[in-house]
């Protein structure tokens, strides 16, 4: 045994009300549950639209900033990586995510010793020069940012992680000009693409940190455009109140404790489940058919990257999610997908988010799934 | 060998471009494999949103009387049943689905002589006075019109009835003041509202002639609003081009030969998958996961209705559907059903349509599964 | 000259970039143009859909509390009326309106001692119970709090009052259930039509005290329902976070100084412009065609209401608002009306709010326009 | 008197209960006001979302064809300008515009012989080579086409032609996948783009034919790009059924009679009234506010074109309609230029369209009005 506390990882999945809903947070903490110093991360689906207008994200912001200066301060409230995801389209249950941190230097009933367990890392890069975004910088800037997030999850292996949460930045007419007049031009001017692009670098940057592309097969022009690059454990989400990028790394690591695991799988298709049903069998959950009760009671979230396939068929057969000009094509794809994984688990508290880009191949997406072991 | 001889029915599954492409039918009807003599009924799922201001509908309408026209004249063309439901949310793709009546005297090479088999019939009541919209007698003329369908389908036994699709008709301001001026009043005055009381009335007819609810249970005004009373096996649209009802009967009968069989679920909510894969099993379809590209080969078509619980929960975890004013509570269902139906099946052109009043429990709805037996 | 300085209304008008930012008052604060202390109500035209599920506005509301405490403490904050009108669609741009109290014991130079002016005053109800929404019982506490307010403008004439914004509750599935404990029924179990109710209850309030409508005219169920009972200077905005009524009035009074005058119309149906460019005129800003730059700069601010008419005809045409199942009508008629005012005053920074049941004929609305006059 | 009869247009505004509603037609033409012979062209405002997945638009192009093949059979009904303008955003009421030629050798009690009077002539180009869509060789083919229309119309003087009405081909994946077989690239893969690149380069052809710009000032990159490049008095639209141009020139000459004048104005935004109101005068219905009735019985039709500007400022106000990921763009415009319009005239069956690259400024767009003089 070291001479520090093994570490562990909780996940506490609750529900909200609304976007500014944090009583059940609170009501965490005052149980004693959840230890608000511990709070490495919180990930939130909120029930905006979750494209450009969504107010839900901001809210939501907000108001997790508000609980946290309340409970730690607001310099350790900085510290908290939140990463808001708008849209809980079909039947998707607004939610947010805990990640804490707690020390386990003695076993307790409710956790085990066994080895690997769930690891968790996380790491913030410098301010990304607006002149790199969706360029090859952003990519080696934040490959770094995960070879230093899993160096602090104590993951030597990159089989090991299975997902990279990363919040990247996007342009903003004055960032745009800011760098034009130092003589730089941006890859784009338009906000909407910048956030693609931003998205898409970065899901590079993991895919080269985690040795599932090599960094030589990248090219600048490839970056948003050649579709056949990605990789299957990064989700990327663009903000714009962040200049660099925060990211959260999870996996598995035998320096860690406690009774949670987790995997991946990497959907091809919108409809293809058979990848996540793999995966669940592999962390001990395998079933014909949908979870039952006990089985779902032992999941403590699910991640997963959903969109609509560029080349407007699932399996050859036509979609209108992209030529639907009243409904947003991630809109659909996020309600299709969340009843794909709701088929499988039962569950519609799920985080499925869009803006998949180099995540997954087109139309697919990675999916995560925690678990606590029986 | 019967003097007369056995029908048999066939079902074309087509793929449609826009909801006026009528190419796949005519290729059909060109290649022999069709007899445009022989239909039935045109079951479309059209890409408009499925709710009030859905062009897609009339549009697909006006192009199937066309083609039908051209192919049987207009006589025989008026009597083909056209059941239009838009809304191809998700991963959804807009196909046809036509219902051709075949003699099999002798036993084709793609046939068998098995019974029972996929029995159809239909029939049409006559007008529906508009103060019985939404009331016992609409009801009741909607129980009897199943009846007389079932007769010509020859199905005796309402058990081997496993799906009862049905078009019907709801109040214009017009019709509202034609029956005010001879003295009734109507159960609304709201279109949108009549639509819905209108597919539930028919709903509980179709419940009524099956024998899932004996007609004394049903009260005036439980229609429309006690969700406990529901048919396991209807399918209810309303639409403006019909004065009285359309009735198409699908079962299973021993005077019916050919390969194809029916069978029938009832999802209890949004994402109640199970009861589908009963039923999938019972037709020699059981697989552990998703179907196989083998098994999905021979299905002919999923025909499903999907809905937004009014408790505003599924599984006890909110959902958004009902409180989302930029997108219709429908078309989140649609999406998600058909997520949870695509990753059971692998398929996406599935007839999955929304308004399930009395149509299944509330937030769940009845699934028909025709297939090819082995 | 009275020994208690003479009170004036400032009324500041400043764009926002988001429904969170308060830098616009933050500056004004900072440059002395506006004493926090002074400020009775904020009005927020947001930029969320404006309908049931419009973040936009509570982010707002947090945001301007945050903004409040921090130059005024917590209990002087709770005392500002807040009201967020979320939807600013067509070229309607996202703005806060302030209004200040201001005391002008002496002349300033840029005051006047122009005798009525506009004139404000505010009063609070005691909390409604939940059977009382949308009844009688809400009219008449409604009709007590205008006359409270009036009081404390200092208005006697009903007739110098030109608008009254209110605030008031709706209903939830809790207080439902509350009400029902103690024995009592609510007019209705849906939120959504909860606000209506109560909106338009708040409106015949108005009417009442203002002596538009006598209250015996007023039945129960005539509330939501008898279009022909309006008031042609209400205001008003359900939401949840309160209990009672949050009431502003705004007229003229010769006990108020300052150079801002308040005037009224009444359109009869969306495009009724001539009536605003009466009010315009009465005001000193007649002109043929749209204000001049210079006239433009003499308006504080635009208060209007709009709707879809229910006859679904504007003089005697169709129009689809009432069908469209992509946009809420109200998203339609706001855009709409946006238009016909800004064609008459060149403004586009306009606060047009829906939700106008008996505020104003069916279709039609109240607009108040408050200038600083020459 | 010349030999030949002296031509006349008759403008016949018809109102549809639904895009396939031709009844209105059918009474104009059985009362002997409409010699379906005489149809050159017909406009509708169809009421679809106006965008992408508009099937509004193939729905009445469809009825109205077979409504012509009926009066004038299959191949005069091909020989018909059909313009489908979708989108009845806010109180815009859907509608036909139907263009006639009628003879008037001599003088009926109806007409008049004032000379200019309202002159319309029609071409149609050749296919455009899918490389050559969204460049200068489609500008100058348009541009030929409205000489050749110009000449039919009998108008000699560029600045006499008031409105160019242009239909003009699109992008499938289809005909891009033909040019690039043939080694040509097209300027776009995208439809969406397409269509905007070639409503602008058709709007250029128009500005070239009128000597709005000469060809050179036209590069290949300012197309779709440069709006500071446009023309006053185009209004195009993209269909997919078209490979080639329809072109419909409208203006004044001595060489036709009738009681109809047109005129234009440029909406320098979309607030920007005063041009719109001039234009009424010089057509003898200036008035200081709004039409009476009396003024607006004498108005044939309003051609508009709507946009939100790209800069997301309206006189330097932020307005939100390209951020809005729940409404399209151009239907927020539409909406709101409706309203301008509509407190000018009283009108709402205006025929207000999007997709207004290069025609008029950023933000702004050209105004026809067709009046029946006194």
């Amino acid at each position: 045994m070291t001479s520090a506390p093994t570490p562990m990882v909780a996940v506490h999945r609750v529900a909200a009300s609304g976007p500014d809903d944090v009583s059940g947070l609170t009501r965490l903490v005052d149980s004693g549950a959840l230890d608000p110093a511990g709070i490495v991360a919180i990930l939130g689906k909120t029930e905006g639209n979750g494209c450009v207008n969504d107010f839900s994200r901001g809210f939501a912001t907000q108001s997790l900033g508000l609980f946290l200066r309340d409970h730690v301060g607001a310099e350790a409230a900085a510290e908290v990586c939140l990463v808001m995801s708008g849209g809980t389209e079909g039947a998707l249950s607004p939610h947010w995510i805990v990640f804490e941190r707690k020390s386990a230097g003695q076993l307790s009933s409710s956790g085990s010793a066994l080895a690997p367990s769930l690891a968790m890392g996380s790491a913030i890069t410098p301010p990304l020069p607006p002149e790199h975004l969706g360029r090859l910088a952003q990519v080696g800037m934040v490959a770094q940012g995960v070879r230093d997030a899993m160096g602090r999850a104590r993951i030597n292996d990159p089989s090991a992680v299975h997902f990279v949460q990363i919040k990247c930045p996007l342009l903003t007419s004055a960032r745009v000009a800011e760098a034009e007049a130092r003589g730089h031009a941006t890859t784009t001017r338009d906000t909407l693409k910048s956030m693609g692009l931003s998205r898409g670098a970065s899901a590079l940057g993991v895919a080269v940190a985690l040795g599932e592309l090599p960094l030589d097969v990248i090219s600048e022009t490839a970056i948003g455009t050649d579709m056949g690059l990605w990789s299957g454990r990064a989700s990327t989400s663009s903000g714009i109140e962040i200049m660099g990028h925060e990211i959260l790394v999870l996996g598995m690591s035998p320096d860690w404790t406690g009774p949670l695991a987790i995997d991946h799988a990497v959907m091809a298709d919108a409809a293809d489940v058979e990848p996540v049903r793999a995966a669940l069998d592999r962390l001990g959950l395998g079933q014909p058919g949908q979870l039952d009760a006990a089985a779902r009671g032992r999941v403590r979230t699910v991640l997963a990257k959903a969109e609509a396939s560029r080349t407007g068929t699932v399996r050859g057969l036509r979609h209108t999610m992209l030529d639907d000009s009243d409904i947003s094509a991630t809109r659909h794809a996020r309600a299709f997908v969340a009843g794909v994984l709701a088929g499988a688990t039962g569950m519609t508290d799920l985080f499925v988010s869009g803006g998949a880009e180099h995540q997954g191949p087109d139309g697919g997406g990675p999916v995560a799934i925690i678990v606590e072991r029986a």
